[in-house]
Formats: structure tokens, sequence, C-alpha cells
């Protein structure tokens, strides 16, 4: 999870998320709408009894802020939290095992804040099924054949891999940019990524508030996406003071036309 | 406002309640579910511009969660918070001008609890309208009438009050009690009140674990109600294990008829 503004838990219910299939979770900076959804999110997972560690990547004091609000409340978890304490003065691997990297992406904003970077990991091939089929290959043996293997019949038949599988899609690499002013220095950080998700806080006409208030405008969000060559532009974290998105949308698009709005509820897949 | 959980700013959007108006926040307890929208909602108020001062009356340490996190996010408010630390060892009037007098009422939780007694104050008569118009008077002199003064038309003519107005209304009195064990220690102080809230977490089939968790059952809420000769009874507070609520409104109306369940964005009118 990329951070957790208030009413998360409530979000997750109405979108049937399964929380305790959370494992990580990344808080950008600790601006009120990036993480005051934690705490009701921690809690409700113990009064639903989780048992499974929770990693939480953060500022320092996002766990100052924990813990006084579990002394506060004389609550003891009954599930552990790994904290992971950011960096804000370069970009670090937070995470790194068999199915995904996650490294930090430095922002510049009013207090430390960071970005994310995921590169998934593509460690099984792809099955090509007509294939598969015609060989009658028992489906216990697929995940076997996924990772490499050969098959061999009843008779002693040999099928190589490289007539059962092929060459896995390339891995998807997203990268979450909130909250930023306009920084040409994250361009060789998300250099390629499929998604890009970058803040459009306001748009040109206000590029001087933009710029007075650490945000970035529509426009800027675009010009990052093309000098970075993303293949696809998510915007969001829109002032509330645009009631109609599409202007934004237009702004962008002027620039990168593979731009999306970020709405609440939307998956988007790449 | 009284207590002030997850989501409560999008509530107060959803149902168009505008939050300047609010200028005293009373929190009863340090769990999530009664505080963790109040920073949020500081920090909403401030970027909207807030100027007027709030009143935050809750346990001490609430003061230092609100401490940190505006620490942390660098933000300096730009109206006044008047903080009024709770004590927890006998009730207290804790406000008490023209229009309400507020106090504490001891409850028995896990944690430091109390709940809060209302009681509104009826410092002007009501006009009798019929009367007042059948006189001509100009609106400019309601405001004066409703405060005692007789009306003296153009020509010198005297008109008393007493024919003008009529009696107020006697006032409005509410107790709010959540988060509570059944504790007859509270009877006294909720006595012949219009509308009581009372915390109904369970049914009586789990009057052990309410005991264990310091909750009540909706049966206990309606006893308080009946011995406390209170004119109406709300329940909430109901454990998420419960869907359909009318069983714990019929366990409640058994004993205390009048009773209703609290439900989110109802009004009730005493």
């Amino acid at each position: 999870m990329i951070d957790c503004g208030e009413g998360t838990q409530m979000q997750l219910l109405r979108y049937k998320i399964n929380w305790n299939k959370i494992e990580h979770i990344f808080i950008s900076h600790l601006h009120g709408d990036h993480y005051l959804g934690l705490m009701g999110l921690l809690f409700t997972m113990n009064l639903n009894g989780r048992a499974k560690e929770i990693n939480i990547y953060a500022q320092p004091d996002m766990m100052d802020i924990i813990e006084l609000q579990l002394r506060v409340s004389s609550t003891e978890l009954r599930y552990n939290i790994i904290f992971h304490p950011l960096q804000f003065f370069n970009s670090k691997i937070l995470l790194d095992d068999a199915e995904i990297r996650v490294k930090t992406i430095l922002l510049n904003h009013r207090i430390p804040t960071v970005g994310f970077h995921f590169t998934e990991k593509r460690v099984h091939r792809n099955l090509n099924l007509p294939v598969v089929e015609s060989f009658h290959v028992p489906l216990s043996f697929y995940k076997n054949i996924k990772q490499g293997e050969n098959y061999i019949d009843d008779t002693g038949n040999v099928v190589k891999n490289s007539e059962l599988t092929m060459e896995p899609k390339p891995a998807h690499t997203y990268a979450y940019c909130s909250d930023t002013m306009y920084d040409e220095a994250i361009i060789d950080e998300i250099r390629n990524v499929n998604l890009l998700y970058h803040e459009a806080t306001f748009m040109s006409d206000m590029e001087k508030r933009a710029h007075e208030t650490f945000h970035s405008t529509a426009k800027q969000a675009a010009i990052i996406a093309k000098r970075a060559n993303v293949e696809r532009l998510l915007i969001g974290h829109f002032s509330s003071r645009y009631i109609n998105l599409e202007p934004l949308l237009a702004e962008a698009q002027e620039v990168f036309p593979d731009t999306d709005l970020a709405m609440e509820g939307f998956t988007f897949v790449t």
C-alpha cells in the first residue's frame, strides 16, 4: 500500500480489498492526507485478529505518532510492526525480494518526502497453453514447467521447456511521485517506467502558486513524463478548487497524450 | 461536536454541516473510533482559512497527539486551539454560557472516559406570532420582545409583553454515554434528561463479554434509561458482528419502549 489517507480502511472495505494481504505500507511524507488513515487501519487490523507482521516505511516521526497513540489507548498490538525509517538524502532500495524491488525517489516538497519506484520481477516463464494442452500435461506439472523444467510423460517422452513456454513479458515498473514541485532531478530515477503517477495539484495558470506550495501543475507532470520517456502517466492530488478535472487532463495530454486522471476506485492495467 | 471518529470531515461534507460553526469539540476518550478524525478536521479547517479559535475538551494526551502531528508536518495553525484537559475523578462543568451548560459524566471504561451532559438554556420567551402580527409590530422589535420588553406603537399605546409572548418550552437536556460498562453510578447524573445516548455494543447473550471489554448490552442501556427516568433513549456503538440491528432494538425496547437506533445521518428531534 502506498500512502494511507484518512478513511483508507473504509475505502478498502468498500472496494473489497482484503487488508490482511497487505504486508508493506509505504508512506511518502507526513502530511495528513498521506498518513492519517494509518492509525485506524492498524487498530482495526488488531481488532480483527491480525497476527502477521506488517512493514511500515516512513519518516522516523511516524513511529512516534504510532507509539504515542498505542500508549494513550493502552493498546498492545497482537502483531509486530517492522518499522523502516526512510532517508531523505539519497534514494535507497527499501525492499528486494523474489517478487518485487522497491526504491525511494527523492522528491522536492515542503517537508521530507520521497516517491517510490517499483520493479516487478518475472521469475516465471509463461505457459504456451495450446502446446501444453496438446501434450496433455497434467495441471499439477504447470508450476514446475513455469519454473523452467521439461515435461516427461508416462511413456518417458521428454518435451523440452522451450517448446512448452515463452519468454515472460517484461517486468512492470511503476513510479509514484507525490507530493513534489517540478524537479528534473527525478527524471533519471523514473526513466522508462510503464506507469508514472505524478501529482498535478494545479493548472498552469497557477504555476507560481504551485512553486510556492511545493506542488506541480498538470503540464509540469506531463513534461516530466515526456522527458523520462514513460509509457503512461496518471495525474492526481488535484486541488479541491477544481470541480471539473477535464481541463487538467487536457493540459497534460497536450504535452503527453497517454495521460489519465487517477480517479478513486479505478484500476489501471498496463 | 461530540467525539470525532475517522472520516468525520467527509461526513460533515456529505451532510452539508458547516464546520466553521463548530466552536467546541468534546472527546470522550482516546480510543481511535472516538478521536482519529480530529487531526484531519483541524488540518482541513486550517487549509480552508479558519481564523476563529476552537475549544477542544479531551484527555490531556490528546494535545500531545495534536502537537506532535502539527510539528512533524511543519504546520502552524492560523487559529488558536483552546485546550481543556478533562478530569476523570469527579464530574465537572466544562462550559456554562448564555446558551448551554455542559458537564462531564464519569463513565466506566478500560481507559479514562467521560460522557457529557448538555443543558440547553432558554433565555428568550417565544413570540405569540398571531398576536404580534395583529399589532403590526415591526420585525426589528422582535428581539427585544423575546427578551421581555413591552411594545409601544407610534401612537404611544403600550402592549404588554405577557400579551405578545408565551413561556418558552422547557430547556432540552441531552446525555451522551459512550463507551461504558453497565454502571448505576451514572443514573443520578443523567436523571430526567430528554434524550439519552447510551452505548449498546452487545446483546444480552454476550453480557459476560460486554463486562470484560467494559461495554454494555442493549438491555443494560435500557435499564439505565428506565432507572434514570429519561424521556427517550438512543442506542449505538454496535459491535460489527451485528449486521441486522433490529434484535438489539427489540432487546432494549422490551425494557424501555421509547428507544431508537442511532443511525448515521439521522436527526432526532425531542
